[in-house]
């Protein structure tokens, strides 16, 4: 039996991605991020300092928060207030990550930017959606920033983008939605750069183990969806030419 | 001296207000309410039950959540997490109190909405905005459960609008934006019915007092911009006439 | 209908106040305040210093902490431990706001006068004991930092006292008790200085609303039982000449 | 060089103490202990049930809490909030411990009584203050049960007292107040019953060790101190043949 | 320029492992595992019941807590209390999940394995150690209650076995220690089963990016150190022909 | 009737002691301890600086922590992670103001030591073992630190170790094990240095009181303990002769 997508997409087709930028204006970076129905709203601010353990090395650094907005879900969920979910916390690490690799923070200096992602509504893939529209909100806060003569040169060096692949009666699909999310026996988040490098991949099989064959063909679709998500970024960035430096110093 | 708005507008005027319906889809209510520059998703959650005060007696309960998104002020502000300011809580409060006056919870019976008043964007006017966008989504949750059969009778016995009002230089001026919030010498929230009868009046004067004069010189431009934000209400309420009953049972 | 007051009283009459000074004798402001059955110990302390927001500007601050010993009430309540209620919140911030009111901090300095409002019996009314209260406290605690030679001026420049008042069945009166004021459909606490001048106005409907008309009345009600209280307040503080300044410099 | 008390009394003299039953009404027990110049509000409640352990074996239970009003103190002190201090946690419990030996609870079945000592002034002695006066409240609250009819018969099966003694160069004294309390290399709590049976026993030597010598000299005077308390608590009960049972069933 | 182990070990050389079973012995499985100078302490307790999302379902569960002693690491660390921290939270949710996958719940039926991986030596890879070290302890756990009676049929249907691999100048190597973890540019914890299928696989390249090749590297070598770990294990396990089924019912 | 010992112990005898030292080695001292079937890390750690209390006075500081493994006892208990428990609070000040006595904080200066102690088995006495193995850590560390010319001269004065004893039907016995601790019905911690003298003394009869004459015989007993716990921890400290000063500077 073969797996029936809910809105009929080809196994290797990612949703409907759309960046709203600019959706709110005091943030130097502000994002709405659209795959399919998953929304998350991602914005760049920006701060001079870093935390204690950086101070002193020149260096700077980029940390992320992200939470739920409680009617995101179709049950709404209470907010985490006297603790964050372990969920939570591992996402928010994750996007700090794969962000931080975008960033020369030699030539930011010591500055922090901090990159908040609040899902609006959650139709699976939230954190990977965090983390391609977080780096269009990146770009579009360090374009301004340099622009307001805050920053001299462009600290962007890196572009990353995010999917989630998974399988499905044992085989790939791209992008998952909700529904396929929870019918998946293996989930596979794969976070790469502008070269397809691999900046960080998580796979988890709890409901049953996957070959080293089967890593390998998600990885083919997931390089597949990343090349077109970093081409949509590319366009949402107006001066992507100016800001994108694309090397460490 | 006599203040300048820094929008142009007269004493008398409200800021442009614009209430964006079914802004999200997995709750029954959700509108992105604007009052200028100010933006709060307001979104209305529905279940069965009570709390437990409340349980075996036949009646539902509102309740309301408000929480400022980090960038949604000039100064990225830390999320509220171990605790929540007095200033937060009682602004929850005022807009559970003030939406609860719309409802006929005979008639509701034992079940909850929760109104949830995210702000995505803070110019002043956050809470105002929230209850009289909040009242807009929960119209619009109670028309689609009533669509979906999940309550038989509409229990919308009130209309709710807020709006805030301040002494500047000892002059009254309706709607305040933030910078004027700032200047304010006395600031006083109105929360008003269809009748423009008092649902509640909260004025502060800790950088000077006022007189009684000048407390209904206030009320007079309250009551003027809360007869205008009835109206918007009603425009963006699609089946206005259905879902309101308009009194008690 | 009309109500009957349980204790008898005249619908404008205040219940018996008392003010007992030097309750405690360590901090330097200490009274037991009587509003017929509610009492509540107020105590004002002094501490070189202020919060940061105002480090460096020369100017002082006062802040207010209010809870209520457990068995204050008539079924013993659990403290209030990992978080504070809203409400506790809302009255302690009221507390402070009002009695900032009275001080000039210019004259103060960089000095923090902290009010604590511990409810040892809570018959309604809480709140406002804690303001008139408070105030009494706070002109001994800078009565006797002058007599210790601790600040050099006074900087009391307002005198500041506050009431209840409510409708029942739709008629004004004064100075709630626990009973009256579980059965009132609006209530609204007024907090005004020396002059009658308005420095809060908190006034609730959720049973109801009312009308401006209703409003005046009340406020009728308030001045008055505020006169008293103004004149209980300054018999109850043995220097109040010395100590009394009346304007800010 | 021998120590000179601060207020001349005997190394063997208490300070004087004092009862004031019934200080506030809500409650069924309710004494405002002075010990010298500390000052303890001991308070009694009373509800149905137990904690979960006890459920179901027909047995009732005792509980405690202490706290420190913020003013108590020379210095005004924070008040405990997301956690209890190591200190406030042992003498809860201590208080807690003691007074269940009072207490017959086969007699008492399935109810809980929650002793409440809010210390609203600090001059040493605190701990040893709240189970002596605790005590007489625990009496008082029993004895206004049984009048309501809420209890059938008197649980009191035991008199419980404290007292603080200490080493000062090397010689033992009763009661210390905060001075004395400071400059003690040997501080002991004891706390006896009626027929001087220890109950508990507390002693630390941080400063210094102590010999057997010196703790049997200790408990001497806590023997002396103790028996003084339970005559004073004797008369500060009005119907102590009534309401004393004095043995288990 | 090529990575010198400071142990002197092979790149793809494992550290020596020991398991210490019956460690302590209130837990029915208990194993003090060594990999190198990594010391977890491993426990596997035992109830009756499961959580809440599982209740009625007939099937089990296991979940894990993971902690380190504060002296566990070169430098103390004070211990997680209010919160626990990202990593902490991570750690024990991978523990969790990966150690589900040997366990058929269904067999197991409502009751719920706890493992607690107490890290009292830390020396790079406690996680990898924690899954290694808590499949010994579950296997143990398993065996004695089915000794005891407890549970009849044993529902250990997989093994689970976990390392860490690593990119150092480029090159991979198996089984970093402390000084090699830090100054990998790619780090990769591999979970498998008994069939070398993939139960789990976290990689992450912040100090760089890895290729597809190097990925199918680390994972050569990650094989080949699982491989070495599945027989140590079943070394360790005295009765493992009979604890362990193979397959899920 | 006479209690039967389930170990076959006389009442004034002890378990079987064991000092396991470096049984971690990243912190100065590390001593696994035994008595009977209760086990302890106890480990030691150094820090540069003190308390604020302390700051500018030339002296240091010691403090300790105690905390069970889940799986330390017949039952699995709960981490304390809110918040601790006030029995673990009460343990800790014990063990940190007890191990305080052995150090000179003027010849230390202001440095800080930290014990841990952490039960991985609890079989009662947990707190007396944390004492008496903590020394033997103490002074490992101390050794440790003189050897790597952190410290100059020993600051170790005292020697110190703890025991409990109880009442078991009236008759005294010595280091109750867990379910002699149950049947107790007075249980008595007893802290002593080199000479005997007393450090701490706690005692508790909530289950019945104890007269002094008892309370002598359980001292008689408690000192045979404490003189066989100082010679073993003697013979396990290597170098006992040199860290021993004996003296306060």
């Amino acid at each position: 039996m073969v797996w029936q997508r809910p809105d009929g997409r080809q196994p290797y087709q990612l949703r409907p991605v759309g960046f709203h930028t600019g959706f709110t204006h005091f943030a130097p970076g502000s994002v709405l991020t659209k795959c399919g129905d998953t929304q998350v709203l991602c914005t760049v601010s920006f701060s001079e300092g870093v935390p204690k353990f950086l101070a002193g090395t020149g260096k700077g650094w980029l940390t992320s928060e992200y939470r739920m907005l409680p009617a995101a879900t179709q049950q709404r969920q209470e907010r985490e207030l006297l603790k964050l979910s372990g969920r939570t916390q591992e996402i928010q690490r994750l996007i700090g990550r794969s962000l931080r690799a975008a960033i020369d923070f030699e030539v930011l200096g010591e500055r922090t930017l901090t990159v908040d992602a609040d899902v609006l509504q959650a139709d699976a893939g939230t954190r990977t959606a965090a983390i391609t529209g977080g780096f269009v909100a990146l770009a579009n806060a360090i374009s301004q920033l340099m622009r307001r003569g805050v920053i001299k040169r462009s600290p962007l060096c890196g572009q990353i983008a995010a999917v989630s692949v998974g399988l499905l009666q044992e085989e790939p699909y791209l992008d998952l939605n909700y529904v396929e999310d929870v019918a998946a026996t293996v989930d596979l988040n794969v976070v790469m750069n502008q070269h397809l490098g691999i900046i960080e991949i998580q796979g988890t099989g709890e409901e049953g183990s996957f070959s080293r064959t089967q890593l390998n063909q998600l990885l083919d679709f997931a390089e597949k969806g990343i090349q077109q998500l970093l081409i949509a970024q590319r366009e949402a960035i107006a001066d992507w030419e100016e800001v994108f430096v694309g090397v460490r110093s």
